[in-house]
């Protein structure tokens, strides 16, 4: 037992999606968040400032007294988790290897499609882990660029052409490929589950890396029995940049009122 | 007569609209060009880190013996202008000020249209130097935050259902409310054009900030004397990321073909 809380950081908001999952999932633990919102996107940095940026993400975790980490960035995941995990005496866990465990697990045909942003898709992190696993597992990437900027405006709902028209330009490669498991390896697209659902067909499974990594961090507390007890865990939201606008789309990605938020100089830490 | 190089920049690739306008316009003049490609969008940043990029930026294109800036990125011309200016012993132009003094200049009804980033819009600075000018203009803003990314994902063509459906939303209401004049008020809009000219419908003249702030570039060099021999200026491209993605995006905003870029890694300046 143990009520010490649990951080949880994203280059910007969409770790918030993964938030959310942690909360159900996990309902009694208390959650601090950071969306390093004054440097987003990561993806595209190079490897040494990834990792200044990681390091700084984690000493400002740490500065808190936190029992876990879980990094909601998937270019922080693919390029900076054994680093982190080798300074830390404490259990971090990323988005890729659960995501890619469960798509192993789940493909009947051994062909996973993977979605993503430009940057991700470009390091081949996914199909690497998932190679990893199992041999035989064919991965078919498609980078997304317009998924992003499309959940932020706010156009993410089946029936808005503009959403549709573009999920089924990118989606249609994999459809053709029949991939039979769709990892959405940003933690953006959980919000585009309906309409990517609507173009893939019922018996596509698509594979939400925010609810892999919170069963995962459940399965990590259990294990070293750091579970807290039973109550209502809270949650504390901070931000680098623009801590006004975070309501907005925070309310979107965690579908929870958000009380507060608190601005960090993240170049501090 | 001073063959001195003039600095652009942008915080991307956009400011190659202006960039274009202004190798048409002062063929002699020598052009250094930085798109800071690593930290690209401005839009939606604080003041504060917008300030310390554009410092940066300024620093950068200073590093080479140069006669003039002209800051190609609407955000930066909008919050660090008089910054900039102040800091620095050579002339600094924006892209605002030339556009909306043409804006004063063509309207007729005195209602004119402002398109631009979010971050832009929230300035207020269009509006505000508009009424500087003439203070029965009525400015009517609207931010068009999925343009940027449209653009970059090569939708911005005529006959496409997304960016004309996208295009339609933003503009109904400046249409509605009569406006006379539109100003582009982004690098990235005048490849938006036809589609904004075909929502608009003829009656609307369309302002291009890029062709505004050449042709107030060579007014400001004319009466320095500062204007190039007459000889073909060469132009010199670099940027902060993803030197190679830089010719694919560059070929559609310059028109022309670009040999060689070079990567700068801006956090040094």
């Amino acid at each position: 037992m143990d009520n010490r809380a649990v951080g949880v950081f994203d280059s910007g908001l969409g770790g918030l999606t993964a938030v959310r999952q942690i909360r159900s999932i996990l309902p009694s633990e208390d959650i601090i968040y950071f969306g390093d919102t004054s440097r987003v996107p990561y993806g595209g940095r190079s490897h040494e400032t990834l990792l200044k940026f990681a390091r700084q993400d984690v000493r400002f975790m740490r500065s808190f007294d936190i029992k876990a980490i879980v990094v909601a960035c998937g270019t922080v995941s693919t390029n900076a988790l054994p680093e982190l995990t080798a300074e830390n005496d404490l259990p971090i866990l990323g988005v890729v290897d659960p995501a890619c465990r469960r798509a192993a697990a789940l493909t009947r045909n051994k062909r996973v499609g993977l979605i993503a942003t430009a940057a991700s898709v470009r390091t081949g992190a996914y199909a690497y882990a998932i190679r990893q696993i199992d041999g035989d597992v064919e991965v078919i990437s498609k980078a997304c660029p317009l998924f992003v900027p499309l959940v932020e405006n706010g156009r993410y709902r089946p029936g808005d052409i503009v959403v549709e028209t573009v999920a089924r330009e990118y989606l249609e490669p994999l459809k053709a490929a029949g991939v039979d498991v769709l990892i959405l390896g940003c933690t953006h697209y959980p919000l585009l589950a309906p309409v990517i659902a609507e173009v893939m067909g019922p018996e596509v499974r698509l594979i939400d890396t925010g609810a892999q990594a919170a069963w995962e961090l459940k399965r990590e507390l259990e294990s070293r029995d750091l579970l807290a007890e039973d109550r209502r865990g809270r949650a504390l939201y901070c931000v680098s940049d623009r801590p006004e606008d975070f309501g907005l789309l925070a309310g979107q990605f965690l579908q929870e009122d958000v009380p507060s938020v608190r601005e960090v100089d993240i170049e501090q830490y």
